[in-house]
């Protein structure tokens, strides 16, 4: 790293000293005596304060662009009067390592989608956004604290199919060679084929791809999914007792790393939650919700985004919680390798997870047995035949077992109290972005 | 979990009492007045003896097919003439919770592409399969620990492009709604554009795509990526000294939880390399090839697979160490976005990293300032209107930076001395396999 080179936080400890800081011209103020620059890195700010002296030193500050990266070797001194830590630094050496045009693209008043033109700016001159890629790489952290001290293997399982997997019609497709491909829209499938090859607790964090052409603030066409599937299980409950654990350990860490810094620049608390999170069934659910006036028509089978955040609000008020799994959801919205309980074949032993209203995690018991297997999807009027190297891992004596998976970026999204996934994920893709 | 469930390892500690074992059906010997089951699970195996008497358990074990899932409950009792673990389990109760089909598919004759077909049962059947995902996870927890330790970030950047990355050569084409996307070749552009973004050190483990048509024992379509860019640097030499110091850390973390089941089942020592690494230029390495005899016309200006072999077993000759970091390629074989130095613009500040004779690493110091960017890819030939994007990262006071791109299947390839990278990867990708 450059050599001398001190981090803006630390400068306190070089107060009489020369050092170097490193970073981007932040503000830029030329008065008729003096010279302010305000350059930031990424812990901080600092004042640099020059005298004019018709010097070359003058000549090089007066030059500078906002953003610019500098490399500004001065005395720290102590300047009470000075905002910033009471410090400041004499500069006796000004650096351009990258000049920075002008007029920068975008400034604080830019919306959101040329804001995400311009993401690299976006995020480098907004503190709260580099937050969040820290808080991001705690919560990983964190989870994987937890999944590895349950005995989990990390896979990497492909991202290519021969076939497309489930339905076909939200899965992207690529020419490969002279055959075509399909992107996973989830490694359900290829976890699954990890639990069949013996692997008893498997964890991935890593990119699915969805196809679909939805516009709102909660989906996007590649997000980051954090994928667990756990073998030789009593049941869902073993799935969701996993998920609440991983998460309240994960919140638990970023509470202790960023509680701060995040009320400080989101506004919110970093809440641990409380284990175990409420249940409620699908049915009970409904219930709930046609007494507040749901679904007027008693025609809704699934819950849509109104239903979430009712069901949520009246879990909060009820118990105090902001997690709640809604299970048994019914056969009909559920993918064919659910399990349904052998009392109930209309429902499956399947939950969603909602935090805060806003669904971040689907997970069941999957289906282990081949002929059942082959029954449901027969029922969903699935062919076969695509799905026949997926149906081969059940043939063999795959052990019974349920995962789920989550999406970081809605967890960051609630947890930080964002307004949209955008926010929550650096280079978003949607139907209408591919760029930058 | 199943109730009760005790892991094959630990029955020693339940001596004398009755517990339920989850596992596969690894031998049957049915004898005439004895039955003989091996249950194998992901910690070991162990043998359940049964005295025919005409009852059901005794039609039960008969009807088990080899790699059923089956949970066996029954007492532990000490039986010194059995050579696992000297145990046995008397059973009590057996139960078939997924029945395999017979023939199984595979054996151990099954040559790889038959079993790369079966994988499931390859990796389950192959106590050195389930090894290496072990040794998988903690390697990447060693690489992630460093890489925390020093504040990196982990970011996720897209896969899904909106234009060919570099070439186009060698880069996946999908449609994307009533466009064209691309899949990425690694996350170079993306990773520059978070240290555009203020990002100080970025991590990312993820997949990478090739639409190269290579059938080599090293190539693969898909493989795992760990990425790495650090900003500020002061030369290339701050990359190697980061990759050199994160492999020690993470060969020591398998060394120490893996280094005897390593010896066990793949025969090599997990042999903790010391730093720093040995570093040779390319033309350094040149002249002790073309000493050897090595491309006798004198024409070759990279290394074939042939020149690395050789020049590692140089290396190793002369220090006694295994990796070798080649350094200041030539610039005609490097992309444009490599940094020359300024009194060699022949060269690049490049390297890759050798390790036994295989290409584990390439990285770099990349050139930051714009103008010099475009002037560099002019002279490639490219056209800048696809790298728009790209480029307008280097605008706006884009720190100096490099970093590395290193595959972490051919790094488990050499570590546990595998032939192919198909060994070292749960589902292969390659021009002729997308399934299963």
């Amino acid at each position: 790293m450059i050599q001398s080179r001190v981090h803006v936080a630390d400068l306190r400890e070089h107060v009489g000293r020369t050092v170097s800081v490193c970073g981007w011209v932040n503000t830029l103020r030329l008065q008729r005596k003096m010279q302010f620059v305000i350059v930031r890195d990424s812990t901080g700010m600092v004042q640099v304060t020059h005298t004019r002296d018709d010097g070359p030193l003058e000549a090089q500050l007066e030059a500078l662009t906002l953003e610019s990266a500098v490399r500004i070797t001065g005395r720290v001194v102590d300047a009470a009067q000075v905002k910033l830590d009471g410090l400041e630094i004499v500069p006796e050496q000004v650096e351009v390592l990258n000049p920075a045009a002008t007029p920068l693209p975008i400034d604080e008043h830019t919306g959101l989608e040329q804001r995400l033109d311009w993401r690299f700016l976006d995020v480098r001159r907004r503190p709260a956004a580099q937050l969040l890629f820290a808080v991001q790489t705690t919560l990983e952290q964190g989870m994987r604290e937890y999944a590895y001290a349950q005995g989990a293997t990390e896979m990497h399982t492909p991202k290519l199919m021969g076939t497309a997997s489930e339905s076909g019609a939200e899965v992207f497709k690529l020419g490969y060679f002279d055959r075509s491909a399909y992107l996973a829209q989830s490694p359900q499938f290829y976890k699954q084929m990890a639990i069949s090859a013996g692997i008893e607790k498997v964890f991935e964090i890593g990119p699915v791809f969805r196809a679909e052409p939805s516009f709102t603030s909660r989906h996007a066409t590649e997000f980051t999914g954090v994928d667990v599937e756990l073998a030789w299980i009593d049941g869902v409950e073993d799935v969701m007792a996993f998920e609440e654990q991983m998460l309240a350990h994960a919140i638990t860490k970023v509470a202790d790393v960023h509680g701060e810094a995040i009320r400080e620049h989101f506004g919110v608390e970093a809440a641990v939650p409380t284990t175990p999170f409420p249940r409620i069934t699908m049915a009970q659910a409904h219930e709930v919700l046609r007494e507040g006036g749901w679904d007027p028509e008693g025609v809704k089978v699934d819950l849509d985004p109104e239903g979430e955040r009712s069901i949520s609000a009246h879990i909060k008020e009820a118990t105090g919680h902001e997690f709640v799994f809604i299970t048994h959801y019914p056969a009909v919205i559920r993918p064919f390798y659910h399990m349904r309980p052998a009392d109930d074949p209309s429902v499956t032993l399947s939950f969603d997870l909602l935090w805060k209203g806003l669904e971040v995690t689907t997970g069941a018991q999957r289906e282990h047995r081949y002929d059942v297997l082959l029954k449901q999807a027969a029922e969903k009027g699935m062919s076969t035949k695509p799905l026949q190297d997926y149906l081969n891992a059940f043939r063999y004596g795959c052990p019974p077992h349920g995962g789920l998976g989550m999406g970081l970026g809605r967890v960051l999204m609630v947890m930080l109290g964002l307004d949209s996934i955008r926010e929550a994920t650096f280079l978003f893709r949607g139907p209408n972005r591919l760029t930058p």
